[in-house]
């Protein structure tokens, strides 16, 4: 029976050769690269040196700067100084504030196809358009990577993507993951991979099928990947990077655990409403809706063909009078190129607002709609208020239908638009990294870390205590985001590095007084809906809570990075074993559970006491290790505790909870970093 | 005995010929152009509205959307709507954001020889490269303005400025005004505006001479003017606009009240050291200062030229480990052209970051240094501060300076850079209009103006009372500047078109409680030392202590501007007839003016009595003019009663005012307001 290319990459990097790999059983696997951006990157490099590591023991890590980009204080630049510094002290590759978006960056200067990278952020997938296994994680397990240390993960569903037929004219790679979340929903890919493959994948370049794969974070997947294939080969090779090219092909007879099919000639442009990604209709059938705002960019979709495409459209002509358009290029290769071909002058004359090559509008950083305004925008998430409006309705599209309708000053489906002119890649792409990612230093003990004084220590908790007690501090519904817990934007994100200020910001969107609550009572407990700390993978999102106190969120069901980040940060991540005790509980209602080591080390199930008297049942699914992490009261303290029971290094703590050394069954991994040589940038 | 320039335009622009035109002595001139930005427009168009007026009077206005371009929060964008919806309803063109700085594209496409141009910000000057009498004022003058109604000022002395000789290789017109700078402070342009002449001003264009007559501005000065010469007739013509050029030279026995002169042969790159604009050294003395960032654009600086000699540097080269360099375009022409050429590709592959064309980082609207940064600018302005970095240290120079220096990474003299190659203008700029400047609305009345939630109605006070009563809220020291009164930046700017809201953050770098006692004490009396309400024009410093109910400010002496924006808003500024006075009164004192309209209309003393029976006296120094508006309750109400005494419009009061019809030597001036079709737009 064939293996899928999943099989085989995470088969290659297991720690162990006697891990069962059954789906929903832990595995733990060998990370090759990490990157970090700047918003999450503070912390997670915060979290390494917690560690007492000096150099990282990854094959390739590398740490961008695209979020805070704005500087309205002295914080952001003050991050990338820290950023900079620790990076080449460090053994960490540092791709300067305007050099562009992590992922896209890292799609173009890095990936390697088979290799296996963990990012402190959610859209860390992208990569798999280039054949990686790229996984989403908390800053404090990519530190622990840095560190030499595994990864782990319940083993995921591999869900075979079948793609046949090519494209219409105007049908983007967006449309595709759109047709996606039409049918799976934010849900529907949690726990899974979604490996794409069938001959509609020759249809898709590299950055197309990124595009594909960045945006099944919102499907809540692990990660999804396509093959690395010829088409992958010319890509690398516009790249200068040909040497990190291999064939990477699931078995002819591979199995899947699902298998979904999508005939890519039937589609047509899509179209996500307000406020979740998976609302999906057709572009169509929404057609006359009058915009206000038009945003091409963000890791999704600001590759060179849609920067490109846009060009084509909005060439000679003029952004409606109604609309404010802004254009964000995905990385400094994209905008030299295209300012090289002419296009951008066209982007330009036709009254579009040129924004830096960072994150930008996506992530709330600028550009917030108007009141109430209607803003149609080719990025990955549209929740409520992420733009920065709180009542701003934003739809999400491909670069295609965003620019036609920019034009049009209402939602129009591109095929009204003419004539499809396809662009075509550049035959070299404009390769240029010198002094914009800079390397490790030759001699790191030189280098001296630069910290300003919005960089606080890093707070930490002690282990589990043995009895928790507290009030419900909040009662919240389903789907609640990390975006709803620990918002970003503008203000708020300049915090990242100072978690006892930016605590006080914890919840405010629901409920202002939230953390005033939560430190007058000492902490408490949470009790939230299904799909609990979906979106975006901030860890500040668990660790700003447990610095407030908060002790256990009892769901009906979490997101899976969010509930790794609560497991890392000491947080009980607790499940209603009766979904309708979710209606008994309320706010100030005090519950204690009392032995919760010693039930936890029994089993999944906890017994929780009311004060008044009534008793609950929830379940506590996680595995020895992570249950140890618990104990521990996080992972850092977890890993530390390692090094300190006569581990020499996390590496080698990391490799001791091996069975085995690795396995690889075709001799190309190699365990340790190579030389700087080695890696193609 | 032959006239200047200044004298021609200002005498062709008296509203009465019998203004005698003495230095000090206040006169009335009737004003062509308006400009205005968006921190100051909403409020000037509020005023405007408050008066009853349909269509603008003036020959041509224009509303610039330039400085609230980060968009962090609805509220900026909110303010663009208004201002667009406004200017299409009220005959006002609107330049969208994406389109520029407001005062490189009103020269660009707006400046014409001979006319007065009358701007609410305090760079407007930036027009007098091209031969028009460019002056900044508040935002309710440029109302008026707008309204038909003359603006009054003392009548300036004329200073005449001989360059002579031809600038070495890489010195530029920067270095100019910071000689001029370094030779008379930022308090030696007071009362004067500045008249270039001689040989030496055909060796700058009129981009170049613009940027001399913008930092005209950091002397003090009222306004800086160059003739209109071939050389601003070649200007025009590739601006497309040959039919706005006339000629228009001071006589060649002109006489100046004063005179300067500056022999460009002899000039070298100069800088302005932190935290002054006359703080001025060469380069040369300060050469090797390690720099952490580097800003080329505003106002000053973003012109063709400057965009091109940094591309010129920096091509092929790479912007040093140690700096973060930005670039921010003038104006979206300026933009379109170096993407055209090739320009910009070779900026973005250098690595500087590219931000929109709008003031940027000049105004503290992002790019805030790290702590303790030093910080190279090509801006105007390095107060402590408002680059957002409190603690920063801002250099100001030429973009020659910055980009060389931005490459090395420490403050070189750009003369050690190599060989100069002169950066020709383009045979013709990139003229295109349509659709990013809108002419107003064909259909007015079929117009609504959008007003977001946060734009409130203007509060206006009544006449002033017979009696004011009120205790000491607030007792100030010297030098206490309109950023003490009214603090702007990132997250207060956005509130300038809400009055009620702003008005919360008066004082509060001083009392953070001053809003809330003013309140609760239905307002009161301010006492300060000597130089109140220094540093920027903003009107806000008046009119949000106006709300707070503030009627009198007693202090040792006051700023020019800041005096008359709080006559404009009703407050009595009063001077201690003897300063001793200022050590005897302490807040909560309560202080009574009995009969102040009578005792001022007997004449300037004004007599004080304190609730505790102690006597004191101040006096009022105003023209009669200016006690009719402290009667009126401020300006809006003087200009209202103007009209509702008989008048049928503003112009038409205003004109009433005059005791002679417009005075026209050449027979060049047209009074009325020409049909669009005459505005060379």
């Amino acid at each position: 029976m064939g293996e899928s290319l999943t099989m085989k990459i995470l088969r290659e990097h297991l720690m162990s050769a006697t891990e069962t790999m059954k789906p929903g059983e832990e595995i733990l696997v060998k990370i090759d690269h990490t990157l970090t951006q700047d918003a999450t990157g503070t912390m997670a490099y915060l979290q390494f040196e917690a560690m007492g590591i000096g150099q990282v023991k990854t094959r390739v890590s590398v740490s961008y700067v695209d979020h805070n980009t704005l500087q309205t204080g002295y914080e952001n630049m003050d991050d990338h100084v820290f950023l900079q510094t620790f990076a080449q002290k460090h053994g960490v590759y540092f791709s300067r504030p305007g050099n562009g978006i992590c992922h896209q960056v890292h799609l173009e200067r890095f990936s390697e196809p088979g290799y296996i990278l963990l990012g402190s952020d959610s859209h860390t997938p992208t990569s798999g358009g280039a054949g990686m296994l790229a996984i989403g994680a908390g800053g404090l397990d990519v530190a622990v990577a840095m560190a030499g240390g595994p990864f782990g993960m319940p083993m995921p569903k591999i869900v075979g993507v079948k793609l046949t037929g090519k494209r219409q004219p105007w049908v983007a790679a967006k449309d595709v993951i759109l047709e996606m979340l039409r049918r799976l929903s934010v849900k529907g890919g949690v726990g899974n991979i979604f490996e794409y493959h069938g001959d509609g994948i020759n249809d898709l370049t590299v950055p197309e099928r990124a595009t594909i794969c960045n945006m099944g974070a919102e499907l809540g997947a692990t990660t999804s990947v396509f093959p690395s294939d010829g088409i992958t080969q010319a890509f690398l090779k516009k790249q200068g990077r040909e040497n990190a090219w291999r064939e990477l092909l699931p078995d002819a007879d591979a199995t899947y655990d699902e298998l979904i099919e999508i005939d890519l000639s039937t589609l047509e442009p899509m179209i996500a409403q307000p406020h979740m990604p998976d609302n999906v209709t057709t572009v169509r059938s929404l057609a006359g809706l009058k915009l206000d705002q038009v945003c091409i960019g963000s890791c999704t979709n600001s590759s060179f063909h849609d920067l490109a495409i846009a060009g084509h459209v909005l060439k000679g002509k003029r952004v409606a009078p109604n609309v404010s358009m802004t254009l964000t290029p995905g990385s400094r290769q994209v905008f030299a190129t295209i300012a090289r071909d002419g296009i951008l002058a066209d982007i330009i004359s036709a009254g579009a607002r040129i924004l830096e090559a960072a994150c930008g509008p996506c992530i709330g950083m600028g550009q917030a709609p108007r009141s109430g305004g209607i803003s149609l925008r080719s990025f990955n998430r549209n929740f409520e208020g992420r733009s920065g409006t709180p009542d701003a309705k934003v739809y999400l599209c491909s670069p295609e239908t965003a620019a036609v309708s920019a034009l049009t000053g209402v939602l129009t489906d591109p095929r009204d638009f003419g004539e499809y002119v396809a662009q075509k890649e550049p035959e070299r792409y404009n390769v240029d990294d010198e002094g914009m990612i800079l390397p490790p230093a030759e001699n790191p003990e030189s280098i001296e870390v630069v910290r300003g004084p919005n960089i606080k220590p890093l707070p930490q908790r002690g282990p589990l205590e043995e009895e928790i007690a507290g009030k419900v501090l909040l009662k919240v519904g389903d789907n609640i985001t990390t975006d709803h817990i620990m918002p970003a934007g503008s203000k708020i994100l300049p915090l990242r590095s100072n978690i006892p200020a930016i605590s006080e910001f914890v919840f405010v969107r629901i409920d202002p007084q939230f953390p005033a609550r939560a430190k007058a009572n000492g902490g408490g407990i949470i009790i939230a809906g299904s799909n609990y700390g979906q979106g975006s993978s901030r860890e500040h999102a668990a660790l700003a809570p447990m610095y407030l106190g908060v002790k256990a969120i009892i769901a009906k069901s979490f997101a899976r990075i969010h509930r790794a980040n609560l497991i890392n940060f000491g947080i009980l991540p607790l499940i209603f074993s009766n979904e309708g005790d979710y209606d008994s509980l309320n706010p100030d209602d005090e519950l204690i559970i009392k032995d919760v080591r010693t039930q936890l080390e029994k089993g999944s199930t906890i017994q929780i006491e009311t004060k008044a008297g009534k008793a609950l049942t929830v379940s506590c699914e996680v595995s020895p290790r992570q249950r140890d992490i618990i104990f521990s009261g996080g992972l850092l303290n977890h890993v530390k505790n390692g090094v300190s029971n006569g581990s020499q290094s996390i590496e080698d703590a990391a490799l001791h909870l091996a069975t085995s050394t690795m396995v690889s069954s075709n001799g190309q991994f190699r365990p340790g970093r190579p030389k700087k040589e080695e890696v193609s940038v």
